[in-house]
């Protein structure tokens, strides 16, 4: 019991020494990846870029305790430090306290949230947020950062919360260039893509083994940091106006009690839940991805705890919201992380790199961490998804672009919200709509098939309807109107037999229908049956009197419907070209 | 064309002698009936009388011109009214002339958005309003409507939109009670019921005719206003305190613009939006329940134009949103009205009654008014649903349940609001983990059913697993972790089928779902098959790639997967047991 909500017990114990050089390894090479990504993060956010480091360390250690994914790295991550800087914005002014404050506390009831949900169970709710609504999302939160970067990158002040608003704080502004600064930030994109691309079949090619090239061109970031800074202090381009991180405060962060007040609690409870739930569904992912390569199991709910107390955890250190990253995660994976204890490493030497560190930061541009942050998000920007899913179903293909679209133009929220209703909308028009097949019997067979489709033998006083879709309140009334038509179109029909292989439940106003069918049906001198219920569906009529009610039978499978009414049609049928190689010896 | 949007030319040339004499016959009585029930609704809805009798002229002619349903009469009806006072009591004071034109906006936006869904072909919509929480609303609505009520019988100013309001209102004026008022108020229940339960069983005996008993006793009412009316004119009791109907202006409506800001159109969009669903719903129920009397059709989108132009002829001639209200429809019905014509003709009936005895009614005092409402709502009120529902349904008792409480407690809005929700949420919870079965081969048989439900065979090497439901994001991952446990507790599995008979659409979410599963499976040895794929189902996934890449096959049945995988054993089965009855002979 203990072990499951402490799934450290489960690995702890046998820790060993082969794990702890691999964790180390690992460890060092993820650090030096973190810390450019937590201060180009905390600026995304629109916070201290002290934060970002902040966030990297608390959580990495609550996670090592509670996680059950080995190689899952948490930390601030793009999509939740977006909606983060969406969410405060909307309560405080950037760089004042509140607006830290808001930040802090966002963390808290996010990290509250997802303990809460652990505990319940609710992790199934994860699973409204379906494929089409996470990809469209993902890629419109990618172009919207991008496009939040680029004032960094030009050296403007720029902001806003949508394209459109963005966009003209940009136009706006364009007078103010700066020179030195785009230069650098166009300069490190330019490297940074080049590093992507091509560094590694360079080192390959230059001698060094594939798996150091691989982990050496994904630090890479790293020499752009190295060298923008040393251009930034060499050259005083800070006195030519390129923005500069400046002083870090080089010590660890102090125990935080997020401001306790439950307006402010109140206002952002629903963006809280939109990046808890945001970020669990990134977290599941990442760790099911990395749990199959290696057959280990993850549980689900236990990750739900384990991203709350990271959550927690950035609160009450001074962070801001955390999910588990791909990026790092791959890195951490590659690197040879056996167990989560390699997290709690990297929080050690973010640590030390906060102590140690900060100061060579000073001369950091902006310019070069906006660079880091383009280049990583343009990476998640996916419109193949939209060609495939647009030959696969336009029903899903409406929820991606309405959730692209408003996400863009209206901003994170509106974006998740609208697309979460939408993918339930559709799924509920469809269902009230449910495809309905008149059916017939397969010769030498005892099977029934679509009219439409097969060649099949029907009986003209017996109309077999197979209706595919569970009967619910938003399908009652069509099942009426599609039986009073298809009896309306077969004046000669005497039975009417309802194949129910599809109908998975039958909710109390179907229930309704279905007794108004039968006594409609009873009153045109018309028998009302029904074959292949399931067993869980029949259960639930035993309860009630329609049985007792209904006119015909309820038949085991649709060929003893038929042959109970007209035999010798279903055994002739039944008999026709037997000699199929198909058919077993008599 | 023309004759499907306006019915009237279906019926109007063939309409002879004796349908007029029907219709009239059926238009005196209705029109008999509807003077009480017009001022009485009004009164409910907080508006002058004359306003009930301006909704039962023009909407009635409406109906005739556009309506489908020979037999059903539209008109003030009790919820409806009462959902009127519940959204222009938030807008305006009740006696305010911002409250009467907010009530005449209610109804030309109810008309529009009616006339809109009924253009769009959006009936479906309709639809959503479960059974389960149209009868709880209903439920809630007669005992909000009684309780809103009691004031007037008590002689007593009270108020309140739900039911902790309206309690404390009227504890608080207890003291205020007028004995006359209430005498008046109490007796005129006392004869309604009476009349309800006994008048058709003592004329009977007193040798009328059962059919002239029977609508005797539904016009009952009259006799109530006409003996309360005469005993405050006789006594003077308006001077003891007793409440009157007052100065009806005998004029027949002017026609009336409904004040045109859009501000308050915004505000009542909601309130008019409910209304006309809820009016829509009630109205089709009942105009499909004497269309199957007499085997007539009704067309449904048909009906929301007919119901959307009702309710503009209602705002245009001053009076309240109007709906097919089901206890004067059998008045109509009973009374042998043939077309809508008798519609139309009730409507001259009113008019006649306002310009002609209107003066008549100076002294009715709204106790009677109020004693017909009680009685009438009283009948709506219906606990016996709720029994049965618990027996069928847990999930459907749940939305009855919380729609009646949050519509007593809340108010008609948020209840109707609450029980949609709810109901739809409840469907996605269920469908998001859904019945899974495990199955083997029934013996002499080519079935295949629930290995713990059935006596059958499988093959250890083989999982046959039925999902009863169709694959979509708020399963897809459910499934995946179906899969996953069912190959982890079957070791020696070396084939998966899934059987997908009860799958009725596969989407985006849930094909991502297939293929990781595919993926996983082939990575473990395991070949995953389908089998008894749906036609649609098969087409869409023939659109894209999966099928390429499934290890396994896809099998037109179940027994041919098993065939094609262990020929000895499913052959073996099938022979088994060969003999029995229900088999036909070799």
């Amino acid at each position: 019991m203990l072990k499951k909500y402490l799934p450290i017990l489960t690995w702890g114990p046998t820790y060993g020494r082969s794990e702890l050089t691999s964790d180390l390894i690992a460890a060092v090479i993820v650090t030096i990846m973190l810390i450019p990504q937590s201060l180009a993060y905390a600026l995304l956010a629109g916070l201290p870029p002290e934060m970002g480091l902040y966030a990297s360390m608390a959580p990495l250690v609550a996670y090592a305790v509670f996680g059950t994914a080995r190689a899952l790295a948490v930390g601030p991550v793009a999509v939740a430090s977006l909606m983060t800087a969406a969410a405060v914005g909307k309560l405080a002014q950037q760089g004042t306290p509140e607006y830290i404050g808001a930040a802090i506390a966002l963390a808290l009831i996010s990290g509250l949230l997802l303990i809460a949900m652990g505990a319940l169970r609710l992790g199934f709710l994860a699973n409204f947020l379906s494929h089409p609504v996470i990809s469209g999302f993902i890629t419109a939160s990618g172009l919207l950062i991008a496009m939040s970067q680029l004032g960094h990158i030009l050296g403007i002040k720029a902001g806003g919360e949508n394209l459109y608003e963005m966009t003209t704080a940009l136009v706006a502004r364009l007078g103010e260039i700066n020179p030195w600064t785009t230069l650098i930030g166009t300069g490190a994109i330019a490297f940074l893509y080049w590093a992507r691309l091509r560094l590694k079949r360079v080192l390959i090619a230059r001698g060094v083994a594939p798996r150091i090239a691989d982990l050496a061109a994904k630090v890479g970031p790293v020499a752009a940091i190295v060298a923008s800074t040393g251009a930034v202090w060499a050259f005083g381009l800070e006195q030519s106006g390129v923005a500069i991180v400046g002083a870090i405060p080089n010590a660890l962060p102090s125990p935080t009690l997020p401001p306790l007040d439950l307006e402010l609690w109140a206002q952002i409870a629903v963006p809280a839940l939109l990046i808890s739930v945001v970020g669990y569904v990134e977290t599941i992912s990442v760790a099911q991805t990395f749990a199959a390569r290696k057959r280990q199991r993850i549980d689900p709910d236990q990750e739900l705890i384990a991203l709350g107390f990271s959550n927690v955890g950035a609160s009450v250190s001074g962070g801001f919201p955390v999910t588990g990253g791909f990026s790092r995660s791959v890195v951490n994976f590659d690197a040879g992380a056996e167990t989560p204890a390699a997290g709690a490493f990297t929080a050690v030497g973010i640590a030390l790199a906060t102590v140690f560190l900060t100061p060579f930061l000073y001369y950091l541009p902006k310019a070069t961490l906006a660079a880091t942050i383009i280049v990583a998000v343009l990476s998640l920007v996916d419109f193949r998804t939209l060609r495939h899913t647009w030959t696969y179903s336009k029903a899903d293909f409406t929820a991606i672009a309405a959730t692209i679209l408003l996400t863009l133009l209206q901003g994170v929220e509106a974006g998740l919200i609208a697309g979460v209703g939408l993918s339930i909308a559709l799924h509920l028009y469809r269902t009230s709509r449910p495809h309905v097949a008149i059916m017939g019997q397969v010769p030498g067979t005892e099977h029934f098939r679509n009219i439409n489709r097969h060649d099949v033998v029907t009986d003209p006083e017996i109309i077999s309807m197979r209706i595919d879709e569970s009967l619910y309140f938003p399908n009652a009334r069509f099942l009426e109107d599609q039986v009073n038509a298809a009896v309306a179109a077969n004046p000669q029909a005497k039975h009417l037999i309802l194949v129910c292989p599809a109908i998975n439940s039958i909710d109390a106003s179907a229930l309704e229908s279905l007794e108004a069918i039968n006594h409609r049906l009873a009153e045109g001198g018309v028998t009302f049956h029904l074959s292949e219920v399931k067993g869980p569906v029949m259960d639930k009529l035993q309860r009630v009197h329609f049985l007792d009610e209904l006119t015909g039978q309820v038949h085991l499978t649709q060929f003893d419907a038929v042959a109970s009414i007209n035999p010798e049609l279903a055994r002739a049928t039944l008999a026709a070209r037997r000699l199929q190689p198909r058919q077993p010896a008599a």
